[in-house]
């Protein structure tokens, strides 16, 4: 898929899910695309643990407990180790923010449909229960989760600014 | 340009820019592709300000003095609203970091390198000084910088580590 139909295509999807599989491969493709993201001083401290596995599907949804989980075929999750990569700066946020994007574009470009789940994961211990499921050691912590699959509902944008309420040329609110 | 090919393709680049302009439709192009960025909670708390003036271009070059910029024919600075969206959580560093890697892809398929500069505007009040000469508000803090022209020299990728050291099937570090 062309890139600008997939950044304008890729919304977030909190619908069900059909019965179809996600196959390995696009699975692969999904996750080398997060791999390929920009990575602060090349730290790459974001790691991908892909889940295809039906159970262990079934008990991550289980414990988000988010209705686009149940139904989802496969979840890809993004732990980052959040230590300093420059001086005193971690950018573990940014990795892993830009390492989602790609492979949401990429989730779009394939046919499928995602949403982005973050703040759900930092409530009740969610975040460390995944982390302990999927054997993801102490000094990494699970920062997104990503619910995959073939969208059962029309996949469809929230309204959003006009371009001249949030981008301007060479001044902050002047000629969009 | 295809998506997988503009991943693919995209590298941080630090080297000399031709003299060949940015055109304003690239430029709102590019900036399109930032604001159609996932947005927790769809706060959209990100704005971008383009910035295609000569002079000004040389300003903010001075003030953030890293070789890339001294040629670059455009900029984009990236700055957010921190208060939190959800409770008392802020995403501004993920919605940021999505517009920069939609608008680092869409500068790769337009023929265009940049390279994400954030931890050199957190020293010496960079950030402050780039806000103030553009008129962003106190309210914002200004987190992201994207030089951009046609790359002079050759735009190639630094070594990343393998797809089984960073991503693995059902289990962390298991089947990659």
């Amino acid at each position: 898929m062309d890139l600008l139909q997939a950044i304008a295509q890729r919304h977030s999807y909190r619908g069900k899910f059909t019965d179809t599989a996600v196959s390995r491969d696009d699975l692969r493709m999904i996750a080398q695309a997060g791999l390929d993201a920009p990575s602060a001083c090349n730290g790459q401290v974001a790691s991908l643990v892909v889940v295809d596995d039906v159970p262990l599907v079934r008990e991550i949804a289980a414990i988000v407990d988010k209705p686009v989980c149940w139904t989802a075929k496969a979840m890809i999750v993004c732990a980052v180790d959040p230590r300093p990569v420059f001086a005193d700066l971690s950018f573990a946020a940014e990795d892993c923010a830009a390492a989602v994007e790609n492979m949401l574009l990429t989730i779009t470009s394939l046919g499928y449909a995602s949403v982005w789940l973050d703040g759900v994961l930092r409530r009740e211990h969610r975040a460390a229960r995944i982390a302990k499921l999927l054997g993801i050691p102490d000094r990494l912590t699970v920062r997104v989760l990503l619910p995959i699959g073939v969208p059962a509902e029309p996949v469809s944008g929230i309204e959003k600014l006009a371009f001249d309420r949030r981008a301007w040329f060479n001044r902050y609110g002047g000629e969009g």
